[in-house]
């Protein structure tokens, strides 16, 4: 399982993936799930990729070779518009699942598959897209400004309390890191290495990228402080008034303690 | 969608679930996921139940129907362990996935469903199950002491943080609503009211039961004051040392807060 989020913001972008491929559980591999393609000044297009590897390889892989053929096929250097390459990346999926999906679906093997894919070209605003494995594709809005892909659920709810349009580009990392945080907590095939990128509006440059591997300072010290103050907060958390343990229970407690 | 959470802990077990029911955005019900069977002194079982509602109310009436016709027939209110009752609650639950399964899936109705069946029967300790879609189930373990069926992932992570076997049972009801309160911000779907269930261990008779409706004052106030503290915990977090803003981008964030 992997798990991606791009983010987007009125100050700029954040993407973040793990760099976990899981095949079974004693077949966990490595593979870099951050495409970026930058053009300073002119472009920069993150493509982040999750589910079935050889699908997303492929269709990645595909748009590559078009271009290659073909100097007016859209590929992400050419095109002048996010919306053009959400499109094409769609098309491309739609003709690995032809080729392939057949092969994989008479062996069970689950060939679904997403892209994450924004950034931002020279004459358009930033904008971010989420590419389903149908090949249908959805953009971000005021009210939905972020996309998940992968295994997006336990580290939804973090997301969902803290992000706005106004958040900052170092405060949208943090989040980004405690989401990716509670998510490696509850999925033990989502892991370290993170790779993170954030880019600034207008600036047409990668504003920095990291790699943030297990055992990363930052990364453990976020991981720590976020975990210490959960359960600090839960301690204060009120009781419920409309129960309490029994004194007898009370005094097993006090006695376990002990 | 459902959500429901059984945890075992020494002190006792904490039951909760929600009471929505969902068969599209137009047509959301309310019906109890809770069932309690108790005969003081000798036993309190409870079954919350997920899934396909005509699946999870024929399993249960289904047995209660057996019962009747035979008074042998294994039931909550007779039998001697609850190991035989996660059985017994499997048969059944397979019973009716043959009498009603090829309807549903002739309309591609998802007729999976599940049970999280615990409590206590005078003569062995607290025991807690979970029952599959397929009738096979699993027993709570030192290591895995609590169980969640229905939409399960958004409220996880908070449990895999703070729940130990020897957290007391007013903690558990605090942890176990937080849990709720995280998966009702990202699913709309799973909702008030919420009804809770305490058992101490020993006590074979309910401890307390509760529910918790929209508004209910302990569990705004639970809510309210696990948001804020989140809220503030992530402003507290340590700031990325490899990203600041650009000046210019500081300026406009100051400008937007003024």
């Amino acid at each position: 399982m992997t798990y991606c989020l791009g983010m987007k913001l009125d100050a700029g972008m954040v993407f973040a993936s793990d760099s976990r491929t899981n095949a079974g559980v004693d077949n966990v591999g490595r593979f870099e799930k951050m495409r970026v393609y930058e053009k300073p000044g002119e472009r920069v297009i993150v493509a982040l990729s999750a589910g079935n590897l050889s699908v997303t390889q492929n269709a990645l892989g595909l748009m590559d070779h078009q271009a290659r053929k073909d100097p007016h096929a859209t590929h992400f250097n050419n095109a002048s518009s996010l919306f053009e390459i959400a499109g094409a990346l769609g098309d491309a999926m739609r003709e690995v699942q032809r080729r392939d999906g057949e092969y994989m679906r008479a062996n069970k093997i689950d060939a679904s598959a997403s892209f994450i894919v924004g950034g931002q070209i020279a004459g358009e605003a930033p904008r971010l897209f989420l590419v389903y494995t149908e090949g249908n594709f959805i953009e971000s809005s005021r009210e939905t400004n972020y996309f998940q892909i992968g295994e997006i659920k336990y580290g939804k709810p973090i997301i969902d309390r803290v992000l706005t349009r106004r958040t900052s580009l170092q405060d949208a990392v943090k989040c980004a890191l405690i989401s990716f945080d509670s998510t490696m907590r509850s999925n033990i095939s989502v892991g370290p290495p993170i790779d993170v990128l954030v880019l600034e509006t207008d600036a047409l440059r990668v504003g920095v990228t990291q790699r943030l591997d297990e055992g990363d300072p930052y990364l453990t010290q976020v991981r720590q402080a976020w975990s210490d103050g959960l359960k600090r907060l839960y301690v204060q958390m009120p009781a419920p008034p409309w129960y309490s343990e029994t004194p007898a229970l009370q005094q097993a407690a006090q006695q376990a303690q002990q």
